[in-house]
């Protein structure tokens, strides 16, 4: 199975949201019922009309099986050096343990690395023990501690 | 101690560059020497240039004597929520225990909070040990692992 990665189109939105919403974490957070939360469709056209964003989907035979965010983010530490940062990264539940993660994971590397990003960074909640292992099969080093601060 | 904050301007860089290098990680991959490394100008200027980054100096009788990175990302997960994120959070050493990380960090908070983001979120090294403890007694949630990757 070898898959298309692109930039996601509107029209993948649905497909977009039910991969969150699959997940064990997204269940109680998303909501992948058509017509979509207008919340969504908002937060895709702010990602379109930001040159610092990109919404990838990988796609199989048509069918959009895994998706993840790429931000570019410039920087003064380091000398000036732009970071990638990967959010949101998901693979259908069906097609899970076949390598696509890991297709998905490289294909965003490689374009931070042509944006001329010295290093790429991602966070995964502390429950997620498979994806740690799977980052640092992948070469990932797990340096720091992520903190999150909900606003009321 | 009342420091002033407000958007870094270019004059500010020397200073700002000054507190990243006097830091244990930042020293030996900061070079605070004037001429400034030309990496540091061309960030200063992506992140001008890039209406989703502000870099904040806290101010002090005209000394900056603190810095640190905000990103607006939008992104599709909790029902399209924007995110707020903190990079190159320095306090000079000579002024650090008295309080003002933590008005530092209030100030990026709340410039989120009015920005409509739905939460914020940081990384430190897991190092800092320090910088952990003062995160959650600002009760920030530390849920996360965070992984780098080099590009060569």
């Amino acid at each position: 199975m070898n898959p298309i990665f692109r930039d996601a189109i509107f029209a993948d939105l649905p497909a977009i949201v039910a991969l969150l919403a699959e997940d064990t974490l997204g269940e109680k957070r998303e909501d992948a019922a058509t017509p979509l939360d207008p919340g969504y469709e908002a937060a895709f056209a702010a990602i379109k009309s930001d040159p610092g964003q990109r919404l990838i989907v990988a796609e199989i035979d048509g069918r959009v099986i895994g998706t993840m965010q790429l931000s570019t983010i410039p920087g003064i530490a380091f000398k000036g050096a732009w970071r990638g940062q990967i959010e949101a990264v998901r693979i259908a539940q069906d097609l899970r343990g076949r390598g696509l993660g890991k297709l998905l994971i490289a294909y965003g590397v490689e374009q931070f690395r042509q944006g001329g990003c010295k290093f790429v960074q991602l966070t995964s909640h502390k429950s997620r023990t498979r994806a740690h292992r799977f980052y640092e099969r992948l070469g990932w080093t797990r340096s720091h501690e992520g903190f999150k601060l909900a606003l009321t």
